[in-house]
């Protein structure tokens, strides 16, 4: 029987517990002690295996309020994003196996439905919570049950994303049952933007209005009247001091839900009090809950980008343990940073435009130069495409960085918005392929598929850095819709810093000329590819491999020269086999009545979980062995 | 010289205007005669060249005084969703050719780039003005031009589309010079609904608020003091008469807008002198304009949502004139409609969705039925999508039902809420394939092909009515996500009422039998298959028909079956021809290694522009004559 070392001794409160029946146990009184150790908890696993440290360390108080107060499974509690939710994945049966946290065949770094009955709702992508609530409340409410609960937890940043708006507008025109739970902690993994956060801000600082607030609140925990009364007397009291301090306070009431807060997200006991309330109160609510992200960590308290998802450190000082070895290479996204600086200071129309990932996708690296010319939008995708489709509209050529899964919340922005109106805009598709331990949720696998769609677009992945530096510099040539998908990590070359050159568009290129098959691949996959050819090279196996470069439009002429030549091909992408570069070429097989046989290799049509790069494209077989492999297979066929 | 018959009579003012300079030579209060002809115009056109008759009644007014006061084209006016923009296409160059708005190469029923400068961004879908506006406001401060006007007209529908509060709360974090006109008519296409009609229905009726406002305006425009001092003193009035008389006027303050409103959307002269007002305040704004949907033509006002787009109708009474010859036959909508209402009744787990739709997807059939069991959540096809998985979490079992062309919007909610939870929402897809007038926004071409991407989902679409029915009885039977797409308009059969049957899951039929090539189509488009199998059927062409019914499983042995007896294979598919049925065969003809030529027949890698269906179908080649020449060419080859 699996356990953990020195439980307790190290965790006297935490050992308790397995599941929240045993939380429910404790007393109110006892409550910091299990909050503290479930933070230490957090600590010290994700200190050698990394996770998404800086949120989960905020919500330790509000997840063993929630799951004290109400009666998971049974109530539903969803936790928007769902990185924030390692406490409540400790707290609810997955205390041994989290050190399998986000690790091939472990548990997800997500709350997942087939993992655990109290994960009410799959999560990863932002902004979902609220709707995903609402649809089971509507339920129980046809259900005719009135008792069962749900719980939204959403963070600002997350709350600036257009279906959240759009789930609190539909809420708030019902009864259902809903508690919306806004985890204020002013950032999302960079600082927080946008109207909302000023907002926010002036709310949870407006101290005329919290003091009076506060006495309110003691007030209603000490009450000695009937509930109903009390309640009602204080709406009214509460209203009448927001309109005459804090004019504010509206905005979600505007919309219809009750609006409670801003409370201490790091007082577990006052929690409590106020989430007993709470729950006795019908209709849709919200508690506004302020909490700082990194809690109790202080070096993630005062770097809050850096922490949000650290990598391996000290679990005593906090301090990063950096891979020296890794850094020589640089990262996919250093090179998109680095390169569009020298565009933007030889073009003085480019700017750069990112839903809420600026360090993520190292923008940060143009706004530090040029801050007028970098925009964080919010987590807001839709956004994020339309807003560049303006820019561009105008005669800017805007760079809109946005990660390959969440690039899918802008399809249609991308179909209507830029490619219909023919509009310039560039898409830097990050993140792009298997992107390791996040897992099923944030693997980019769908772009090609999706963005060969769209007419007019041209789509690109380059396989070499200089390429990657290329394509941004021949997009900014071109009248017209633009995309260049790169993968997450490192590359495999260190240099980086190659001269800017324009490649002609819809040219591939031919790397090795063979006899026995082609390999046609798209992107840094490429590589794989040349890997695997190699390690054959002396058993007398003659292969022939294409870089495609361009998706759309497609070297035909390549594509010719690969079908006259071998009657077998393998197509290998980073991505869904649907759809993208492997139907392309079946197209062109059938389209050009070619008689060849054709192996596509990539993401099989399933969602593939979590573990790291490596791990994933050995389980998919786009790893160099699994390259020779099929290889083999294909030439004995 | 094309002319308009009577102009100077019927029109005397309008016919002195082709473009907004002619307008701005007239006097303010000659501008409410302007308005007056437009509406006259606008209804005598549209009485025998239907379109979107209703929101371009509603913004007469708005139109006149937006183009009277800002200096367009240079100025930016974005029309949100577009069908509101008649008038404005009239008064901007457009009149003459009016009378072919949403005809066959005429003019867009919806505001296009490449027709006019005027037209600063195209539309169609709702929500992306504001975004739109950003970004041209922002290039307008990069280039240092402060006199440039962005203004984006939206409606309250619009406003609860996600994309449209993204919008608001990057905007509100900028100084940028935007001016958003909220076009207040309490009705998107089914009376508005949510958290945010309420507020602004509040806004709108609150009398003593609005008593003290319309003093304040007056004293506005009467001022003799200078112009910043007025306005601030303005500013701090109005802030404290609303925390005072009205504190929900703050939720577009909240997020960072200045506030002003409500006004009266059809007093153009009112209209003129507020919007020379707003012009010279600096940074984002919103007008509150309340309108009156359909005004002027009393039965327009009294239905709203059946003189949305009412088709033909006498100029004079209003009275619609119905096609009774074309009624005999169900709609698409109609049949869905009827078949819910039945399943419902036999299943109470049975529930319907729809964004704003639900006259248009007839689901307000089960709506007058069962009240309770239907959800018009507002314009927000992510927020339906999400909302439909939680219901369906708890055990429900939604027909979610979106346009084609709107549930582009939700892909990654499909992804990702839906298909990695194996949620059993059933996806109804109304207006997929072309939808003729509408144009080129608006064609539902991208569904099979982005629906096929999602691991999981079962993709299908009927040829028949009572496929049709039976997909939506089978779907309830699946405990997994399932698609059945079907187009907009008519049924060619009469017959629907048949007896519901389970279909066996991936499996197709063959329909025709013969020798020299194989036609392979999914959904009604095989009708026209048929059609045109018929009309050759004397001419010794011996053609096998296969109706895949199920894109995703695919039937592989009616494809084997299809590869093994013919050397040549036509798809046919209303949809793209990138990622759909056609390559779907041509990956199974690759992977099985069948010498098989392979021609596709669909919608090509362009937007196709308006007309009627028939119009396109020809222009796309897939019409019954379109099909015949293919296959006589075909088999030429």
């Amino acid at each position: 029987m699996k356990e953990i070392r020195n439980e307790r001794t190290l965790y006297p409160y935490l050992s308790l517990i397995e599941y929240p029946r045993d939380l429910r146990k404790l007393l109110p009184e006892q409550l910091p002690k299990v909050a503290d150790e479930l933070r230490d908890f957090i600590i010290s696993e994700t200190s050698h295996n990394p996770g998404h440290l800086g949120a989960s360390l905020g919500t330790v108080e509000l997840t063993v309020a929630l799951h004290y107060v109400f009666n998971t499974p049974e109530d539903k509690l969803i936790w928007d994003v769902g990185h924030q939710a390692y406490g409540h994945k400790i707290l609810t049966g997955r205390k041994l196996e989290f050190d399998t946290n986000r690790k091939y065949n472990g548990i997800s770094g997500f709350p997942k439905m087939s993992e655990s009955n109290y994960d009410a709702f799959g999560t990863g992508h932002s902004s979902t919570s609220i709707s995903a609530a609402l649809g089971m409340a509507i339920a129980a409410k046809l259900d005719g049950n009135e008792t069962r609960q749900h719980i939204a937890v959403i963070g600002d940043g997350s709350m600036t994303g257009g279906e959240a708006f759009e789930g609190l507008n539909h809420a708030a025109a019902t009864n259902a049952n809903i508690l919306v739970i806004l985890n204020d902690n002013g950032i999302a993994i960079d600082a927080a933007t946008g109207g909302l956060h000023s907002y926010l801000t002036d709310m949870a600082t407006s101290r005329a209005y919290n003091k009076l607030k506060n006495r309110i609140w003691a007030f209603l925990s000490n009450e000695k009247t009937p509930r109903t009364h009390t309640r009602n007397l204080f709406q009214k009291l509460k209203n009448s001091l927001k309109i005459f301090f804090s004019p504010q306070t509206t905005l979600f009431e505007s919309l219809g839900f009750r609006y409670f807060g801003p409370v201490d997200g790091h007082n577990v006991e006052r929690l409590v009090k106020i989430l007993a309330d709470l729950k006795n109160i019908p209709g849709p609510k919200l508690l506004h809950v302020v909490t700082v992200k990194g809690k109790g960590l202080k070096p993630a308290e005062e770097n809050q980008t850096k922490y949000h998802a650290p990598g391996v450190f000290d679990s005593q000082t906090g301090e990063i343990i950096e891979d020296e070895e890794a850094k020589k290479f640089p990262k996919f996204q250093e090179i998109f940073g680095h390169t569009i600086i020298e565009l933007a200071e030889k073009n003085d129309k480019v700017v750069g435009v990112s839903p809420a990932m600026l360090s993520g996708c190292s923008l940060d690296m143009l706004q530090k130069k040029m801050p007028e010319r970098v925009f964080d939008v919010g987590i807001a995708e839709q956004h994020a495409v339309t807003f560049s489709a303006g820019l561009a509209a105008e005669g800017y050529r805007p760079f809109c960085n946005i990660y390959s899964t969440f690039l899918q919340r802008a399809y249609d922005q991308i179909i209507h918005d830029v490619a219909l109106n023919n509009l310039p805009v560039i898409f830097c598709i990050d993140r792009g392929g298997l992107v390791g331990e996040d897992g099923a949720t944030h693997h980019g696998i769908f772009d090609l598929a999706f963005m060969r769609t769209v007419p007019g677009m041209v789509v690109t992945a380059p396989m070499s850095n200089s390429h990657l530096r290329n394509l941004m510099y021949t997009a900014l040539s071109q009248q017209a819709p633009f995309s260049i998908r790169y993968p997450r990590g490192r590359s495999g070359e260190i240099v980086w810093k190659t001269p800017l050159k324009k490649m002609p568009i819809g040219k591939g290129r031919k790397l090795l000329s063979g006899l026995d098959l082609a390999i046609i691949s798209i992107g840094y996959i490429g590589n794989n590819v040349m890997k695997a050819i190699r390690s054959i090279q002396n058993e007398g196996i003659s292969v022939s491999v294409y870089d495609m470069i361009f998706l759309k439009p497609i070297d035909e002429d390549l594509l010719h020269d690969a079908c006259e030549h071998h009657s077998k091909i393998i197509t290998i992408e980073d991505g869904t086999v649907i759809g993208g570069l492997g139907d392309a070429v079946a197209d062109f097989i059938t389209e050009n009545n070619y008689q060849v046989e054709l192996m596509k290799l990539g993401i099989d049509d399933y969602f593939v979980e979590q573990g790291t790069i490596a791990e994933l494209q050995r389980e998919c077989g786009i790893n160099p062995p699994g390259i020779v492999k099929a290889v083999k297979q294909f030439m004995r066929e």
